[in-house]
């Protein structure tokens, strides 16, 4: 990982000092650094780690950047990861300009290579991040989301990244495609969980005031727990709580009854359940590999992926 | 242009319905259309325009309209070509991840065919682009910026991606490495040209009330007509006139007193000046193709784009 980081940096460097001074601070702010991991351990798992290996973890560390930034600006979020974000400090145009810039840059670093199996699975990510956010945005607001628009959302927004993490690992030391297509499904199954359990986040990590935060409900996104408690509600439970959903945004006591409800029905433990059954999928996918020490690393990556608190 | 516009839609499409409104609404208010124009007259310079062509001559507008989309969020426009813009009519944050689509889009349709010569080409220009834009940032409101770093702003925001185009149609018919340098030239003085002109309209184009808008000098934005009467300027003219340009963002009356010392100064004219030289090596470079159809055309568009309107 440090070797890597260097190639990071160095990728990321410009002549403009803005935009180095920008990119320095977004290095600094670096976050679990879940994606290259995944895509060294996947090369590992089929073959030696290169110097393509490390353009493909940079590449997608890069477009992963670029996606937190523009998302800053989606969201309108004036933190990410406890620092101030880019366009809380910098305003929202120098954060489109500056994800497009990432973009740009992290192609040109496999464009210049001739690494073009690593360009055309992260483009495809990038279509279908691009693809599940607005679609998220299209269905945000409506109550009556159904599981499976919710994971075509998640597959789309999230997953999509993780699989081509997986897949490009493995196509850096030239695994043929039967072993690129099970990668992906690794990637599938580990991205499908990782977003689960950052939407179960909301139901489950306490806050200072030792509750849960809310914060989806407050803003009627529909993530799993509540899909699934919706679902299951008899016809007046529901109208009470679309009522309390309609009314959360200034009301905190009807968030607590939303909360309340979606823990009593079985929603939050159904999501973990869901949740689970991807990470054992994910576990099986990995048995063909055997004891590997990069097939162990993913099964513990796995299990960091459902069992972290942040 | 007609066969494009099919190309070109197709390559929009989505599944999801929003991104399809969006789409089909920006296909609507398309504008003058001058790069994919290029892409074409440049490849039948050097060949028979085919599939490659469509496809880079797509891509480069698909790039364009995200990057047209992304400055709409950049510059808070409300307004594009006579429309709302789409951070008016969708927000912000659709804005930005439509500029993401668009860019993906564009890259799978011609990573997909395996085109990646257009490919290098293109995101050369788009990392460009984003640089330049943050070196116009990193420089505005400075008002001693100097002809050399206007020089390379509009070069980096708006000739790169013009000389992509003139590259990537020759590149798509076969066309040599000698050639297609040859092509990045021309586009290079055009594309000089044609943000010089984009400029001038500033000092030139008469609005409502029958005088030149002034926006630039009102948002303190540095261009050529003003950096050349700046330079030329005595001492003590050039202090009323920085007094003058700082609060034209309050006063009309101090915008149209600097608006008189530019055009009394030279500075328009010699923006032209600078301009038609770039005109002219557009056309010189044209010679070596004599009276081939396509270098006539391109002659054509070397002069509409100094005499244009809009």
């Amino acid at each position: 990982m440090a070797e890597f980081e260097q190639v990071f940096r160095k990728a990321l460097s410009s002549k403009v000092g803005l935009l180095d001074r920008i990119t320095h601070y977004l290095v600094r702010r670096k976050g679990k650094q879940l994606r290259p991991m995944l895509v060294f351990l996947s090369a590992k798992l089929h073959g030696t780690i290169g110097p393509t290996t490390h353009r493909g973890a940079s590449f997608i560390e890069m477009i992963h950047t670029a996606t937190l930034v523009h998302d800053d600006v989606v969201d309108d979020s004036y933190y990410r990861r406890g620092f101030l974000s880019l366009n809380a400090l910098w305003k929202n145009k120098i954060a489109v300009l500056v994800g497009d810039y990432l973009l740009a840059k992290g192609q040109l670093l496999v464009t210049g290579a001739g690494e073009f199996q690593t360009l055309e699975l992260v483009s495809e990510a990038v279509r279908e991040m691009s693809e599940g956010e607005l679609l998220q945005i299209e269905k945000a607001r409506r109550l009556d989301i159904d599981e499976a628009v919710y994971y075509e959302i998640i597959r789309q927004k999230t997953a999509s990244l993780i699989t081509a993490c997986c897949a490009v690992g493995a196509s850096s030391v030239g695994a043929g495609e039967e072993s690129i297509a099970w990668m992906k499904q690794l990637g599938y199954e580990l991205g499908m969980a990782f977003q689960i359990k950052d939407d179960l986040f909301d139901y489950e990590r306490i806050n200072k005031t030792g509750k849960p935060s809310g914060i989806d409900i407050k803003e009627q996104k529909m993530t799993l727990p509540l899909i699934r408690a919706l679902s299951e509600a008899g016809s007046a439970d529901k109208r009470r709580l679309m009522r309390s959903i309609r009314s959360g945004n200034n009301d905190p006591g009807e968030v607590s009854k939303v909360l309340a409800f979606v823990w009593e029905s079985g929603g939050v433990k159904y999501a973990e359940d869901v949740m689970n059954q991807h990470r054992a999928k994910a576990s099986a996918l990995l048995d063909p590999y055997g004891d590997h020490p990069a097939a162990e690393a993913l099964r513990q990556l796995a299990d960091f992926v459902v069992e972290r608190d942040r």
